[in-house]
């Protein structure tokens, strides 16, 4: 594998669920695989799980790791191309990623969406600036547009926890107070339209996701009904994307209770964390023995580390 | 050990200073007790001594470190429980102590007082609830109201320098422009009432530490007085107990100058670090071979290790 | 060596520039020297390349690394001698770097000149009260007045590419919208007197430097004379020596242009990064094959390693 950018990045999922399990079972099996090669992690905005998950996974494979926050630690990046760089950005991202791509035999960087314009997000900008530049295998902690990482986790965790062959999963919008990306929604799709699941998206009305993430997913405005009979709930706020960035609802009416729960074939809830307790998900839902939560943020040990090791042996 | 977060932990306080005082000597010994485990070392608060000397330790065993700052990294902690989070605090405490745990072996961290409210301050619910919910070891790096791995640095320091079997030991409240938590007084009282010591605290009058704390201590509000014939004097700043969180006094004369330590029988002046000079102490007392803030700095190494190691071996 | 600050502290600056050549050949070759030593790598200013390639190198070596922002994670020091810290300063260099030395065998310290008094910024204060009080080798990571591993990678990449014997290397002045220290060009200046090159300052009228870093080097106001046959460009703002800190021009005819560069003997473009585009350089210089800012970039981290190695020997 020479980048992980998206599910289109991975030839065999199953295999690459499989390598993650695995690799729980037994961490530090090929801990030569990564003696001598240095893994940077790269942060243009903030993280928990995935700063810790990473760095650990890497290490598992003998790895050095560096983490930067850039912002913090370094300085503004610029990503326009032929500007007059005499503002507030110091540094153009053709030398940041090609100065990195110097250091590091792997890279892993997270950029969030800017919301200023929808195309520039959804071309995934710096993302690829990265990867060009860089001439180094990347891998997305999080993009404009997708939270692979995260998917993979997911589903490695509706791997361990399903009870039946083809289990019904609903990705759920759920209200926020804060404008958010489309990134862990549309990535969650796009994963679960390749596994062998049954997928429905329910949210209110108006907030469709890009056509090109929904795939052959179920969609409704009906959350009680997507809910029926669910082996797995996901829960995620997203902004609207048409049009781009913008909250039309934050009612609590889509919160999930353990009387939505309820609807469900005792269903497992699902969130990729951090979560607003009572505003996403009750307390009682999060507290109970049917959340995966913990479990999922668990998981992105060994998805990251399954990634990693499939793009060290790609080295 | 099962955690580390005051001196109430430890089964034998004199076995953990020899076990300190070992790894000085010999700090790789133990290099393989900690291999394939991993520390995660969490600021909610800065640091330097803590920061450093934590990774040190945890590496001189074998550790792998992760080191994250919340706030700065990540997102701010929600502590209460049952609230409704529509407001700036992205993520409960109950899932960020439990993800952490997912991913390392042991964990410490540091979380200064509020000073909003004593009693929660002195309920330690943000340690409490770290150690409940991440279900791992917890070391503290310094809570609301304790600073042990200070405390045993400082008895190291104590056990090293004494030259009477039971020395007596001054902690003295000196003036300092902001108001600090009683987090290192309240520790260092605590050690040295376990310790083979005679406790001295005096403090100009309002400033009472909790009795918890105090214990067998005789207390006065004569500095003079309780200088006389001391063998160690350990200078600190604390903000008033009751009522909580008050400066009363910036009374210069209580500075530690080289006219109050003539009065002690040739005492070693102690303080944690960081110091305020020439408010705390004057800088003839801090650059005179009778300070042994340094050597204290260096020995939270040992401490760490000492702690470290215990709870290595208790996993 | 005992430490590493300027050109003065090598004894032999050919044999430096080859052990960086034969680390990058052989990058691993000594990890045992490094074995149980710790790098403090302290940064009071933000780093891309330094906090890198110095980690890096160190790790090639063997050696354990800590990474420290003060300000951001630990307290703003007090660095005057005798005074009163009633103010922001929470803690005085003496005893940071005192402690910073009770931890690490090898310290880096970044510290930026404050451009409030030229003669303090200029006698390093900083980075000698660093030296003074951790009793450690130190490895100036760039300090108000020189950017030695800089310089050595500078160095190192004029060795790699020139094609006769003797260069012809320039240091030119380019525009910049912000006051800029004089510490990278000054550096460059003095290890390009101590190297087998042949050395042209061109600046505008007021930019002189300090004539202890012009050395022997030619100076002109004429930027285009200065190029012709030059097999070296080295690029770099600096805001005045005298008087100090002041920027007189934003003059863009001082841009390095394609057309500039067609002066040159097909010289080489070079710049320590990062870079403004189209204000220091045009993109097409920045983007064609003349530019060797990457392999500078590169070269940071085995100028780092050899002078960490050198350090390392002599512990």
């Amino acid at each position: 594998m020479k980048q992980f950018t998206s599910v289109h990045d991975v030839k065999d999922i199953d295999k690459l669920v499989a390598d993650a399990l695995a690799a729980k079972a037994n961490p530090f099996a090929n801990k030569k695989l990564g003696e001598n090669k240095t893994m940077g992690i790269i942060f243009l905005n903030p993280s928990l799980r995935t700063r810790l998950s990473t760095q650990k996974a890497a290490r598992n494979l003998g790895m050095e790791t560096m983490v930067m926050n850039f912002g913090g630690e370094g300085w503004n990046l610029e990503t326009e191309d032929g500007v007059v760089m005499n503002g507030n950005n110091q540094e153009h991202i053709k030398e940041a990623a090609a100065v990195i791509g110097q250091y590091c035999d792997v890279i892993g960087i997270r950029s969030f969406p800017s919301f200023e314009d929808r195309e520039k997000d959804y071309q995934e900008k710096i993302l690829k600036d990265f990867i060009k530049y860089s001439g180094r295998p990347v891998v997305s902690l999080e993009s404009a547009t997708r939270h692979p990482l995260q998917s993979l986790a997911d589903l490695v965790t509706i791997t361990e926890l399903k009870k039946v062959e083809r289990p019904k999963v609903v990705l759920t919008w759920a209200p926020h107070p804060r404008r958010l990306p489309q990134a862990v929604s549309n990535s969650f799709a796009e994963w679960m339209n390749k596994a062998d699941v049954d997928l429905v998206i329910t949210h209110p009305e108006g907030y469709d996701l890009s056509p090109e993430f929904v795939g052959n997913a179920q969609v409704t405005n009906n959350q009680d009904e997507a809910f029926e009979g669910a082996d797995f709930v996901y829960a995620k706020n997203w902004s609207t994307y048409e049009p781009y960035g913008q909250i039309l609802s934050q009612d609590p009416s889509w919160t999930i209770t353990e009387e939505k729960m309820a609807l469900t074939n005792q269903g497992k809830f699902m969130h990729c964390l951090p979560v607003r307790r009572n505003v996403i998900v009750s307390d009682g839902v999060l507290d109970s023995d049917s959340s995966a939560a913990i479990q999922q943020a668990g998981n992105r040990e060994w998805a990251a580390h399954a990634v990693i090791q499939e793009i060290l042996r790609g080295l």
